[in-house]
């Protein structure tokens, strides 16, 4: 996990050099290389590794996945959105260079990742580069991030206790806004390590079930957490109405369904002795325990 | 000209079909079918053809770039951007559907539109699918049209009376905000229509006139044009205080400027004898003189 991580880290860093006008590539880098635990890149190469593939040429793809990723934070903690100070510990990307650099670094990274995907990919053939890249869109987009973000906005407007089926909309909102990218992560990453079809249908299903334990997970954090721990305000869900696990089930049903899904994850990837998988769902777990 | 209009306004129509959350679907269709001259498509259907490809090839890119255009339009209308509450005659995207959503849909676009090259262009290898899609990634980001926006920002927030050399900077500007996309339209249908050396490099000399022309034409406009004619809020540039030939040059050098660039695009296309290139060049012509 460190090497990847280091690894991840190093290229970021050199994919984000600072051009001109420096404005633009100093507010992208800036959230990019916050401090995280990097764990949407990490999946994309341990998933490029077990399907048999050399990691190296999953770098670029993982580098644009935690770029995406970036991309989302930013824009989400803009005023308009869930006006968010803090971000990771450190002032939020519009605390610091200003709400239009923040739109526009959001806009430019969206773009920027997949330019570093075509431009570093090698080893790889076309056809596979255009899966990712198509992988990369649905995720990116108004089938995937954006699809997640318009309906959580939708459902604290409307005050989701008058949806007819707050459930289903619950699991459409983090199927699409968490569970997408790490699902990107790990689809693109069997493509990049060349997988058969049988570890395909496996990482999938293992995408789906740790993307929504994530987002369950993260509900909870936010209702049990503090500002110290955790980097970021805390409490808001349900000072917001927000639609979540928590302020929908309760905290004790969602830790059940948390739960639920860690044990499907589990029994997905148990097989493939993969150390960083199984260490990720154990953060979970431990995490809910305190 | 109209018969290209109407293929690309169908398509667009038909590539944004409503889906779920109908929210941000509806958002990014409402500033792409605002009534417009579809500049951008048409130049790069034009291109395609006169390569010698079939427009069919390219309609994709075109209506992908005509979606790009539409996306810098709603964040530059933003608040915290330009803060115009009208555009095309019609209000602002933000207007209608909140801040939230117009931040949203503009994400949405950046990703749909190559989502749509990729799932869209039939009858064309994947290197040249791969090598649009970089073009796009360029003029989309950061080395494009968001670069051009924060050097604007910039030129604005700072005075640019103050900068050593506020020519180049504004040459920076036009050539990233405007000339980009008349770039991308023109290189991408080249590439779709399989262009030769000779073609491409023309084809490049021209955008660059044409999209230098286009940007002093419009600071041009700002200046004499009322909101009626225009249908956008104008007058605004040398009231905030932004760097454009008019504001730089004064009117008249502005007109010399324009005219110096309109005889170079002349110079380098009339050789195709193309009524759609001529007529877009005689058109920044005429606009001027009343």
């Amino acid at each position: 996990m460190k090497n990847y991580i280091e690894l991840i880290n190093k290229n970021l860093d050199k994919f984000l050099e600072i051009k001109y006008p420096p404005e633009i590539f100093e507010a992208m880098k800036y959230t990019v290389m916050l401090p995280g635990k990097r764990l949407r890149p990490v999946f994309c190469l341990e998933s490029c590794r077990l399907a048999g593939g050399d990691i190296t040429n999953a770098i670029p793809t993982a580098c644009a996945i935690e770029m995406l990723h970036a991309q989302s934070l930013i824009h989400d903690d803009l005023p308009c959105m869930d006006n968010d100070d803090f971000r990771r510990g450190k002032p939020s990307n519009h605390k610091v260079f200003g709400e239009a650099n923040a739109v526009l670094a959001g806009d430019a990274l969206i773009s920027f990742a997949p330019q570093i995907i075509i431009e570093n990919t090698k080893n790889v053939s076309n056809e596979a580069i255009l899966k990712v890249l198509h992988e990369y869109f649905i995720a990116a987009g108004c089938f995937g991030i954006i699809a997640g973000q318009v309906a959580d906005i939708k459902a604290e407007k409307f005050n989701y206790k008058t949806f007819d089926n707050p459930e289903n909309e619950l699991n459409f909102i983090h199927k699409n806004k968490t569970a997408a990218l790490f699902k990107l992560a790990l689809k693109s990453g069997a493509i990049l390590g060349n997988a058969g079809d049988k570890f395909l249908c496996d990482i999938l299903d293992f995408a789906d079930s740790y993307g929504m334990a994530f987002q369950i997970y993260d509900d909870i954090i936010d209702e049990i957490s503090t500002f110290n721990s955790l980097g970021k305000t805390t409490g808001k869900d349900k000072e917001e109405g927000k639609l979540t696990f928590v302020t929908l089930y309760g905290l004790n049903d969602a830790k059940c369904k948390l739960n639920c899904q860690i044990k499907r994850a589990r029994d997905i990837i148990g097989k493939y002795n993969s150390e960083i998988f199984n260490s990720a769902i154990d953060k979970l777990e431990e995490g809910i325990k305190h």
